[in-house]
């Protein structure tokens, strides 16, 4: 194969690459490269290659819903393709609407959060969402005045970058154990977190701890607001699948205690928040309740996941 | 002051004696010592040297609710003593009756406890309560066969002890971080947890986080079950005194992580949870609601702090 | 042993006497009539036999909280008789008020609960509870103009029963599938059940489905009040026990229908209402909250199940 | 009858005698008086005649829980009077004693909920309770530093004069309409309502109003505690009585409105709150849960209107 | 009219055919086939004829939402039919679509179905909902190991049908009374049921009963989901009509029991699930929440049902 | 600027024209009347004055969401003008669709609604709803039998218009005192209200009260639907705006009263309903759950709102 498209999987593959929206436009870059470079074939020919090409990005993560996304808009009219101009313009000009769109929802995320941000608020976060720190620090620079909660996220204790992201942007920010998350949610106007994955039913997957925060502000009648660009939306939960929650590896839980070796340890990377605790996703598409995620992944793959079967 | 009476709130205050138990027993044992080496006084200096030696021991650790109590009930007479043998003669039985229960107290609520799990149970604990833990290991005594899911409790991590000592007891424990309780919530079967201080309302107060997975129990159906003995029943707040919680020092949360000088740390160490959340109090004078720890502490009281206003 | 003590045992074990109430009341009398009968012996074997015959007759049904009660309120001031005298009109004195109590108990509760039965109400009732169906015949006998819901109660189909009993004493019922209780539930003004067995922490064992009515009630904020004389309250509870619940052969459920033999039944008679779906339980000794449960039983046995120990 | 009992009771039927504490007083001393004047009868024309003084006292007022509570402690011993002079002097001692603790409990009650407000609390009050406003004034002459919304609590708007009360006492107050209650809930710590009566199972009767103030405490996890004297706890509920909930007039919703003659008012005065929504009741006797009401009910009355059925 | 309409609208009358899917080709079906045999006709009789003999089909089963779909969407583009000729393919080409649709809807739920489903789960179903049981039984043929608990579902007893059909496909069931849903609710990991019909807003008209195991599934954090094709998405809820209950007779019921005469018996064949209950609809059109079932039916009937208002 | 558009802004301004339909109708028909007078221009010139046009409009009343609406689905091919030709037409087109749909929408929503009421219904409303209302009357028109409950809608009193309405109109209606509403909720079929803005995310905004109705039914488990023309639904919400809460002067609330100057007046004009409280909305788009608000805005809008980012 090319070498753009193996280095680029490569890169993806040994975490040089990382950040689901930096993934997502890097694989279809790739694919972009590729095609401006491509010469010599035909439109058979060139439909084989590049489908051969996207499998092997793919297969660099194959659990990054933004990587899908990426190489599936760019690929979506494949089946329409009449002449090789026709389907090269075509992957050129989807690949470049999708990073650019890709870009510009991040900043799109952060204004529109940041309008929900009134004077005097408190808001907690939890874990280290670049959409949800983006809404803050928009919020900050337009000169609004707010506190900010921050949990530390065990095990892998994001929360340190998160507090010092949020200092650093002359943010009043407050660290605590995850423990204490319900004991402050009597002082919290708003909880803003990221997502891993959406699910078509509009359950949001995340890093574990949130669906915990989720259940207090509910308790608190606290808005829990999600902040996610729209390639988090998982197509596959579409059609049934479900997605798995990785488990990691029992040293990041013990580490610096002695326990005996028979004691065992449980350590899932991310939960799942069930939709009736999510007040609205905030995404570049605007902002949005659970029940409407449906309908955005239905309009976007009604030409592809839903129609192949 | 007589050098038990002294050497004893020292030894309090010094943390060389802690756990609400021990505590409470060496601040009664202290007494009845004095009284028993009391010579040549009256009734009236009795009482006021009593007193004295009372206040004493109870300022060395004004906040242990346990303490409190012996203190309290080894002296509840005072007021009908007519001679000074009597006087002397009621501390001592007082003291050694009140000491003795307490000793007893923790094996009784092991017994109480563990007829409560069963073959195939599943148990969630949180932090590392002597009481919850006797009762595991007083059911794995008795050979019955369950799992026991533990969190790590931070800041203090408490829960590495707790999986050391059930490790020990050969019971199958697994250890989880604070934010996956309500992750595994869906295959516990009944949560116990120990308890720092019981209001009269039947309000628990006890280490942070505890109010969190009382929560996410209720959110499953799951029982949660405390385990404590009655001197742990708050007298003070029959009287409308609220439980005042302790903040701690920043540094129990960011060890080992850099943050900018102005993060600012909120570490309490305890949380209060609801009685709407609570099944059962296990205590060495029965299995009750918390609709019935007033009537515990009323009883108790009601000549002493509530009729002395 | 006497010709009373197992007779009576013996009717006991094949059923022949039945109902939790006429079930204590035939054990302690037997004791009565036994100790009525006793000539010859010293305090001493007096002590060890009518311990004996207690164990018999104790032994006839393990299960039953209201003949555990009887049995020991008869004999609860063992330890303090010093005469053999005194031991045998002790017994008989014991018996006769737990008897005549027990009499009296059942219209002291039709009596109050028919109390909070006005013109208009529309009632609920699951299985066949005689103090439930006690406080509508009376409330019915004083013009009070009301309907009820009944429900089948499979797979005994105890509804059957009554709604004739309802309809005998001209009450207005309508008789419902078990599933439907949550359907007819809007309509519903006060729903009234019986009880199996009450613990010390408030908690309701009935019939099953009676669990899925409360629950069903408290969404659509119905009061749910359970009618029981105390002797259901279970002194056994007090110390930890769980109630064990009973499960019934297949043959109850698949009655009438073909299924293959490898499908299994689970068929339990009993299930669990947590007290917070209870709002107030109607008994002799007046009405009360679960909460008040534990200050019942813990009076009564201060001297027995909770001294002994 | 005697003027005194007749004059009280005229008294209180014109509402001259308000409040239910100075009620229960006016209705005590008049048995009192009274007896210290009682010449020339007999043990058994004694019984008679204090009876029928009750009835005459009793039968002023008929639905005032107090003055019941106040008339039957007075006579609580009367089946156990042996001689007039100890008739007399029961009635006497027992009638003061009444006397004295009733106006000793809200100044009681006062102390014990000052001491549940802390520095920056904002709590919300509805209708005019003497008992709430009670502790906020001493909480303000302790120097705390706290905000107060009130209810304008229609048709009566009480709510002016409780606003009135706190600025005068230099209490912040806010003023709100009874639908905004929920609104501001997210910036209330506590709430603080009177009691018009509570049912030993632990419910509340109380303005219209209180249930939905409840009902929105519990909605954002605000504690909703009730402060009130024991004499409001009502002994016929024990017994099954439900409180019957005075309607009145319509004039006093519509006024100042033109409004057609067919339009119907629903005018009820009181309304009930479930326990599930009240954390505590804060009285002269501790601050409990709702749970304990029954204890407090039955050991006061075990001798009375529970035996004497 | 001609044969096949009359035909097939008897066969659907007499309940020779029967089931939602098979119903609605039927009927779809006849139109496809008179359509072809339409000889010598304008454009305006085939309008008149397709009308009139879609009314004949509609009215032999008013209530089938999946008929009314059917007929619905083959007929959609009426008013855009220019000739004869394109009324004719359109009728045809568009009643082949749905047919063909229809057939394929079941076997891709089944599919989305199977993929929830992981080792070690234990499911619940209520009644005998072939989109539930497709779902279990592809599970089962890809090799997947789990339990199912099936209710009894009185009165029809259906779930004798649903525990044969899921043993003879091998799958490890277990079958429970109504009344034990919440019991065993503890123990189950998803529940799945079929529906009825679908209302605009997203709540779920299906057996009677299903509500309850919807609550009981909520109450215990359980995911309820909904196994169903969209033509039961009813088209008529969008412009306001409520689902009519139908009510059945007594019999079924009473069967067996003998109760006197004036005994009512309330018999609804379907209860109503609210949308806060259900966490995703099933669909061949992907696994959608409660809130998108508007814009399914919006898209779909915006050029008839919601323009011709 | 032309008459037209300075005299319809000032009339808006000055509140001779009210109301959220008619306001909207007399801004877009200003702009309809000026570009049937417009001459002499070009295309360039007529994109700037009719953008003026439509700034002086707006600016008139600038939290009108329905005015915002009118405008902006007037001007919205603005963009894809090619000709002056065009241009006029277009907007004169769009105009007049937006006003005659404007026009429909409330008898539309009447006849939906309509359909929902069943004989015997006890349905709630709060406040004045012209479509609530209007669902009312149409049910009345159609002969059906039902009760309304309406509430007083302090400060302003509404409740008083509202009940002479429905009087007029032969309904039966009750009037009620703001905080009795949870009171009469047991009695309540279904509750109707309005709304004056809608949210992307599905909130409801609207008259202080509507939350603690909402709030109520929910407990109760009774429907609360939301009347609404979708011109109420906000686009600037889709963005990120958040409806700002007009508060309005003490005076409203303390009216009649004397209370001391320092006494402080919350007095906010609307409240926030979150969606898990809302059955449905019942708009002239069919009746739809709240997740699918996001839905209807998004495909009007994203040509504009979401596109001009």
């Amino acid at each position: 194969m090319s070498d753009i498209i193996a280095d680029t999987a490569d890169e993806i593959r040994t975490m040089r690459i990382r950040g689901a929206g930096r993934l997502a436009r890097a694989g279809v870059n790739a694919l972009v490269c590729y095609t401006q470079r491509y010469t010599g074939g035909t439109l058979k020919s060139f439909k084989e290659d590049i489908s051969r090409a996207a499998d092997i990005i793919l297969a660099s993560r194959p659990t990054a819903v933004s990587l899908w996304n990426g190489i599936h808009e760019t690929l979506e009219e494949k089946d329409l393709w009449e002449t090789l101009e026709e389907a090269l313009s075509s992957v050129e000009d989807r690949g470049r609407t999708f990073c650019s769109m890709s870009e510009k929802a991040a900043s799109i995320i952060a204004e529109e959060g940041a309008k929900m941000i009134v004077d005097g608020d408190v808001l907690l976060t939890h874990c280290n969402s670049s959409a949800a720190l983006g809404i803050m620090k928009e919020a900050k620079r337009q000169g609004k005045d707010f506190k900010v909660y921050a949990t530390e996220s065990r095990p892998w204790r994001q929360g340190l970058i998160t507090v010092t992201e949020l200092a650093e942007a002359d943010i009043d920010v407050t660290m605590i154990v995850d423990s204490a998350v319900r004991t402050v949610m009597s002082r919290i106007n708003r909880v803003f977190v990221g997502a891993d994955t959406v699910t078509s039913a509009g359950m949001l997957i995340n890093k574990i701890g949130t669906s915990q925060v989720a259940s207090a502000a509910f308790e608190y009648g606290v808005q829990f607001d999600v902040c996610t660009e729209t390639f988090k939306f998982s197509p596959k939960t579409l059609v049934g699948e479900t997605v798995t929650i990785e488990e990691r590896g029992a040293d990041e839980v013990v580490t610096g205690g002695k326990v005996p070796a028979k004691v065992k340890v449980f350590n899932p990377v991310f939960d799942i928040t069930p939709s009736k605790y999510i007040n609205a996703y905030v995404t570049e598409l605007g902002v949005m309740s659970p029940g409407s995620v449906y309908g955005v992944l239905a309009s976007r793959h009604e030409n592809n996941i839903l129609r192949t079967r």
